[in-house]
């Protein structure tokens, strides 16, 4: 299935900006980056469980947010880019 | 159509603190803020066109990306939210 998350992760305080860290390296081993706190994911029903998993256990549900949104079939190409917006390569397997 | 738009701008100046307050004032007037830079939007084509190019008329397009995702009809509720991050209500008209 294809994913697009997206995070806010409060960063007022240290622990805040592990906590970023930690987001965005989880994230990275699920998809591609596309903007600071948003990644274009492709994954399957099992791997999507792991990284709900992993994010429930980073973030601080009381400040944070993170909101996973099913994307159609063509998804990461059927989207409006403006500015340096660049399209990503989704063909190469990312899971480590 | 229900879109999901996404915006980073470059902060490092107060000309780009300027776009980015000038982005989250435009995409208020077409839809629902999730976090810090997404929005939840429900619009026709044209209304489409006109949110494209007010955002093109905004940002700096070396600096700053704006990414804007199709989503399916349940796009808004068919999502996995973790922490903070609370459901929106669309029912209500928002073109101002």
């Amino acid at each position: 299935m294809q994913l697009l998350l997206t995070y806010d992760v409060s960063t007022i305080d240290p622990e805040g900006r592990r906590r970023l860290r930690q987001m965005a390296k989880l994230c990275e081993g699920y998809g591609h980056r596309v903007q600071k706190s948003v990644f274009e994911i492709t994954c399957t029903d099992a791997e999507l469980l792991t990284l709900l998993d992993g994010a429930n256990r980073i973030i601080d549900p009381g400040e944070d947010s993170v909101r996973i949104y099913r994307l159609p079939a063509n998804g990461f190409t059927a989207l409006y880019r403006i500015g340096n917006a660049k399209p990503v390569p989704h063909h190469d397997p990312l899971i480590m």
